[in-house]
């Protein structure tokens, strides 16, 4: 699933520079965007069932400007018994390069906010998901 | 009530300025505080009541840059039936300059969503709150 | 110049609607999508020019909450002197109803940060944006 | 140093928790904090000096919801030939809960946009700001 967003002046910062805050917001659209494709999300969240993330690695590798073109890939990576991992690239159009990497660790948790085991319908549910290709 | 803030990079956009959209995160959280001086806030969000803004009218007048130092000055305007006024004011210390003029106009709503009408204790309560300096 | 945003977690706050400093982002990358449209913006910075928000007159007519589609709506109102007024609308178009509706004024600064005169190629530049429909 | 911050509505999100990105931006303005409690920023970026950060790894460990006091705890961590790590927490003083954790790795690039060795002043710099306690 790819996200295409063209660099705003809001987006930036002192630095001319997107914000590193602000790719946080483009990676979350880029998320919901991957799991809308791929899962019933109003079922999901009808049940009582939230994604909480637990974990944020992400590396800033090169710039991107106002009114760059960047794209945002994600896809599935590892699931574990009880956390799983999306993978998050983002590719600067404009420039050619790599902008940012990032692995987000989430877990699933039920309406008494404990996380649950990743099995049955739910691991089917995540395995649908492609890898970022 | 003064709150005081100092411009960080973050805060900033294209035109190395603090961001339209930021001063009105600085001037709600100068609400918050202006309220909760006045008013006792957990009661008023236990009764089921809750401050919706209905209309913001905000004049951008000079920038403000990183390391500025900036107060946001906050107090109760016009009180009608149903809807209230806050005045709110932002000065560059660092310039000496008036950077932002803002009326908000807000409605209390009761756990229902409808607009009350502002008489009895809550009138009381508003007329508390002083008026901007 | 419709632009079509579906409300995600990260755009709500504590009442699970979109905050109100949320709306002037949506409104901000509706106005660029309308004058990269009708102008060259290139040329247009490169000349040094820039715009500058002095005004803006927002109100929250009714919510927009998680997983509604939400249209922004906007044109070219008044053109005056020195400075001129874009009108915004957004529509809910989960609910139907009209959420915001906003005049922005702006002026358009040298690159010495001076208001120009609205005359010749920018005034006509500036009547090619059409009116919201 | 410590950063207090009461949460408001307006930094929380869908789930009522402070929302994941909003929290790199209360790291960011305390490590600014720490920064200038240490060194003499303006001499810093008078020459050319910028800080990038490079990688964050952060980790959401309990949620912080409105009216919550947090703590966010900055230090100094490793030192590398290229690289340095700032450490950073955030305490919920509320719930009496660790809230998050993160590593913010950073460059400090000159006026090209390059990555300097950390050796002589800037190391001696670097050195002065204390670990987290």
């Amino acid at each position: 699933m790819d996200l295409k967003i063209k660099i705003r002046g809001y987006h930036t910062d002192l630095y001319r520079h997107v914000n590193n805050a602000r790719y946080l917001e483009f990676l979350e659209e880029a998320r919901w965007q991957l799991v809308e494709e791929h899962m019933d999300l109003n079922d999901f969240l009808n049940s009582g069932l939230s994604f909480f993330v637990v974990n944020i690695n992400i590396s800033y590798r090169s710039p991107a400007k106002v009114n760059d073109i960047i794209i945002v890939k994600s896809g599935r990576s590892k699931i574990n018994n009880r956390s799983a991992v999306f993978k998050q690239e983002i590719i600067n159009k404009t420039t050619g390069k790599l902008c940012i990497e990032a692995d987000i660790t989430f877990v699933i948790a039920d309406n008494t906010g404990k996380a649950i085991n990743l099995t049955g319908d739910i691991l089917e549910s995540l395995n649908k998901i492609p890898c970022i290709e």
